[in-house]
């Protein structure tokens, strides 16, 4: 490794063991659950099986509109036509008493009550009307058919949804039909999100002055929510000690996971590690890893609460927590959090470092021939363009030295 | 086709055809647009190109603790190591208006102003400290080294994001960096949905009353909020030519699009295309697709407001939904929505209907060998459990009358 800046660390963690340490740092952290109504659960993750409280449907339904009958009055269809006397109708929404008897048939509407005794339903398309009240028919009627049976979709006492399933539209309207009005569901895990430097501002007044944007705060936050957290926003922090313990502590007390980024390295003004240390044990579990970007890139599990230490850079912070975050937010809300991929080509050679999980940016282009992966220009940390050019990334593993053009590679989206 | 139903339509019309005929209907609907602050613009569309109004950086900035030098004075290492003279400090976040002359050095920080006159920045880990004020040097400084230029990142006046993005977290970051407080984007489109039936209500009291719980406006509402769009819930309508009306021209007056669910077929209680076409012109462009499930569907155009009359079953109006729907949204909101898919091996084979496209719900299981896509055990449109069980679904096209085992399918996910 040519890089002055990796000597400072004492040793560098792979990041598959660094993730593993710090998602098992957390286990025996409770997911929180809350009860909320089934309108605000789109998306959410359910904290407990759902058993269907009745059947559905609740009776055996008519699913056209036509005539319910008994399939037994159709033996001797289709050598005789069969003449069946109309006795009423079971009107849709309403109950129905009314019985079909021998040679008998009751007009039903699609979605209403099927009558005592019918067990097949004729469309009225294949029905004939005749006067006084009598229909003829010329089609045997079978049994079943155009019914749905009561408890044929949902019988009561079945497990309908389970724990840990995201809920989806669908089981909404399961839920709603099952007469279910507020549901036990996992909290959405809060993370606090802090950016930490002198140099940072909200908005630059005066170009001149050598301050920077702070964006950080705005992109982890907006990565948060959309993994399904809620980002609590505790701003920017210079860097003191003092302020940057205190920041801490409110963070740690008030979020299930802290953000922190800037001050990560192990240069004199990289002040997290150490303020991290002074708050209380375990502390920090890993410091630098090796990956690229991101390299000092610290995880802390505090209290029982995990922190992760970002670097400064927009780009290394994405990747810190793409590859950290992302993961202990599924943890923390009892989700699978699933990275939408595509399998493309590599366009252009592409280097890693040996012994690092390297990150590389790329575009994706469709051609005829294929969907080609083309490395984006600069893959500089410090250049945000690469991030917003790229539609995702591929990874060098650790033991390559190179990815070959023409390879396969899966490329994971940023989107 | 042995379905009696079908014989109530004129003709049915292949999926394909219908939607563009659907899509091309609404050609002339401006795309609105909307004002919001950058911190409410995850995940909207852009209405017009961003342009780059500052360099970023705004000055030559370091990435490292070190000092700023001029390469040229390296010019004899590594014959002769080098001494150079400390003059200052370039400090974080503020401005800097020394100067490196021949033989000096200033000392900067991570995120600092590369001082006038310096062209590469030494690591402090590669610096010795001498007495009184000097560094000496024994590494060959380069031009350019640990510098990010002014405008490396993003130069002034260049295009850095298009009309029609989707703006993404680092989308955002670039944006407030920039300085844009707020931006002008595609504004949401807004979906009305209703649902028909006399026999729906809200919420049920009695199991035996014959009524149904509706479902179909929780279901079509969450799915248009997923799809990026403002569900608008306009209630339960009865089966009466009247009510239907009155409700389908608030729905018009008031939203982009307009879902009606239920009475779209070609029975007595099948009101929706007569109303739709009583509203005005040109009313229904298409009534009746070739499709399973969800043949009864109505699309339409009234006063330049589309419609879509969806099939009463909460699996017919579901897929209703995605096969026009959701395109019908991305057209309106600006944007293209992807289906996520996935590449599986189907497990069983699957029938279709020769002349219609026919989808089937599988559910998906990891084996060592391959992703398996197995056909749900129902695929009545009547079986809510179908969609609940399913994992996504596969077509059976047109021209096909089944898709055999062993087959690589794609499933579209229902997630």
């Amino acid at each position: 490794m040519n890089c002055s800046r990796v000597e400072g660390f004492r040793s560098l963690t792979r990041v598959d063991i660094a993730l593993k340490r710090f998602l098992k740092a957390v286990e025996s952290r409770q997911v929180k659950s809350e009860l909320l109504p089934i309108s605000k659960a789109a998306g959410r993750v359910l904290a407990a099986d759902v058993v269907a409280s009745r059947d559905l449907p609740s009776h055996d339904l008519s699913i056209v509109d036509g005539f319910a009958v008994r399939s037994i009055d159709f033996e001797h269809l289709p050598s005789e036509p069969l003449v069946l006397k109309r006795v009423g109708e079971s009107i849709l929404g309403k109950p129905c008493k009314a019985t079909v008897k021998r040679l008998q048939a009751i007009a039903v509407s699609t979605g209403s009550i099927v009558p005592m005794g019918a067990d097949s339903v004729v469309p009225v398309e294949d029905v004939t009307f005749l006067p006084r009240g009598s229909v003829l028919l010329t089609i045997r009627a079978l049994c079943g058919q155009n019914i749905v049976l009561k408890g044929e979709d949902v019988s009561r006492g079945k497990v309908v949804l389970k724990k840990g399933a995201c809920l989806r539209p669908q089981d909404l309207g399961l839920l709603k039909a099952m007469g279910v009005g507020k549901i036990s569901l996992v909290a959405k895990p809060r993370v606090a999100v802090i950016s930490t430097g002198s140099e940072l501002v909200e908005t630059l007044h005066k170009a001149s002055s050598g301050q920077i944007v702070d964006i950080n705060r705005l992109i982890l936050s907006s990565l948060v929510t959309q993994s399904g957290a809620v980002a609590v926003d505790l701003g920017i922090v210079k860097d003191r000690k003092g302020s940057i313990i205190t920041a801490l502590k409110r963070a740690i007390e008030s979020s299930d996971l802290v953000l922190v980024s800037g001050g990560s390295s192990v240069g004199q003004r990289d002040l997290i590690p150490s303020c991290v240390n002074a708050l209380g044990k375990p502390g920090m579990l890993v410091h630098g890893v090796a990956m690229r970007p991101s390299m000092p890139t610290g995880l802390a599990v505090v209290k029982k609460t995990p922190i992760i230490s970002l670097p400064g850079f927009p780009v290394s912070a994405m990747f810190a927590f793409l590859v950290f975050g992302r993961p202990m937010i599924g943890k923390l809300g009892g989700m699978r959090i699933v990275d939408r991929t595509e399998t493309a080509v590599l366009a252009d050679p592409v280097r890693g470092v040996k012994g690092f999980r390297t990150f590389i940016r790329v575009t994706l282009r469709k051609t005829p021939k294929a969907l080609l992966a083309e490395p984006v220009r600069s893959q500089k940390s410090s250049v945000l363009m690469s991030m917003i050019s790229a539609d995702g990334y591929i990874i060098v593993p650790e033991d390559a030295n190179e990815v070959l053009a023409n390879h396969s590679v899966k490329v994971t989206l940023l989107s």
